[in-house]
């Protein structure tokens, strides 16, 4: 098996079992639960494939995603207590995951013809469109947007992609140096807790409504 | 008029309506209580339809539906004392369009040639991403995520249309079965307060942000 | 250039300003707003183009959408204090804009042979769903739902445009006639603070979910 694919697959699974557990964590139902384990896993892949007009989409097409997303859904609700145990580990897999969703994304895109910059865009939106609705489907700011150097990380890689591509390496050098790079980038970045300063417009918060 | 032809409609103008009022309830203006009526009521068939490839979607082709919900969100605004009153009978027609909206999801998708879980899921999508969305706009956590055995009377009914499709049943059959299917589960459901139970996670509860 | 073109650009980099300048209102991080700046500008046109089958969508298509919402943003982050003493300004291109896309939106539509009530409906959701995408992302009732006459401008001045197109206006004088109206209806509801009435339903009030 071509190892993107795999990471694709494990990418896809370790998204389900973090949507299943946010979920968890708001009080949600056992379906709610599993029904946002399954948007977390397809949200990014689908956004990009419908405003690229990929259609049917990919999961909807080929079968494996669905079975990986439900024994992701699955293991989680079983073996809740050991699943959370294994953070550490989801963490990592949630970082090649991110990676290897960029990289496809980008794929997706250029394979269409579209241009470079755009690219960039569609590579980001696979990776992190499907945590932005689990968050906003639980009522959640998303946590992208205030904590973490996830997508900064995402863009790094991405344009490290299309300098390699451009100058000339083989695909595989290109895809798998973007995947390193976007981890490597995500893990430096959490151990030193790094973040990317907020946007604070002093002048308007007095009139921002309170909640 | 094919009988299920008339069940989508007034499950159609049945989700305009409760659209109409969980605005009303939130305070909303005119237009943001129309708009949210209007999203409610074709939100599920355009999602389906979208990751399907099926457009331009549904309710743009046909003007019947747009009529439908228009009558419904003027019916709200005009007479919502009425309306409010007339309740359990909101309650039974909503749960037939669950039905409806069911069936005619799996079947668009099985007319497609796509694989029968995938079905399963988009009958689902059809039926309850109406009410995901007019609650996520409302700034609530979804209700169908924490309330109701609303999801699983129709993943049942779909898993009971694929198993009397397969065995050779006539559509025809298959079909009312499903939708009495639905119907039956959610009204014992509610008649004796049943509910899934909650994905409750302890050892996160301390670190999830109250709010 | 076309002026409408022109106002089309215009009216987008409005829109990836007050994006992000709405996320830095909630404390998010610099990625976070300008994702919201994104999202805010294309949003009304995306969700419009992939219900009407329009795809690659067209800020993905043409590559000069992304250098205008890049150009916004970066405006905003660079000089933000400045962006915000202009308020006056870019509430009247923002005003353009929604005219700008109400009409473009509703071209578009036509043009596809689609039923005139539908075009009502496809150009007001290419001027708001922008706005509603960014206040819900950022986890606010939607503006649009509970204050100004906004969306009432736009869908007046959609039956403006249909009316005279109707009576054989040629096609500039009916594009700049509506986006003339939408233009003056929400200057005069600003000026005088007209609001559209809250759907309130006393009844229920009661039972609704304080916050």
């Amino acid at each position: 098996m071509d190892p993107i694919v795999l990471f694709d697959y494990i990418g896809t699974m370790v998204f389900a079992i973090s949507g299943t557990l946010t979920a968890a964590q708001k009080r949600l139902d056992l379906f709610g639960a599993m029904f946002i384990g399954f948007v977390t896993a397809i949200g990014g892949g689908t956004v990009r494939d419908v405003m690229l007009g990929n259609m049917p989409v990919t999961w909807i097409k080929t079968y494996d995603y669905f079975l990986i997303i439900l024994l992701g859904i699955v293991l989680t609700v079983v073996f809740k207590k050991i699943v959370i145990k294994l953070k550490n580990t989801l963490f990592l897999f949630d970082t090649i995951g991110i990676g290897v969703f960029t990289v496809l994304g980008m794929e997706k895109t250029l394979e269409l013809g579209i241009s470079q910059p755009i690219a960039v865009i569609m590579g980001l939106i696979s990776a992190v469109v499907g945590g932005i609705i689990r968050d906003t489907l639980c009522n959640e700011l998303p946590l992208i947007f205030h904590r973490e150097i996830y997508a900064t990380a995402c863009i790094a890689g991405s344009i490290v992609y299309l300098i390699l591509r451009n100058i000339g390496f083989p695909p595989l050098a290109y895809t798998w140096i973007t995947v390193g790079t976007i981890i490597t980038i995500r893990l430096i970045a959490v151990k030193y807790s790094l973040a990317i300063p907020l946007l604070t417009i002093t002048e308007d918060q007095s009139s921002s409504n309170p909640k």
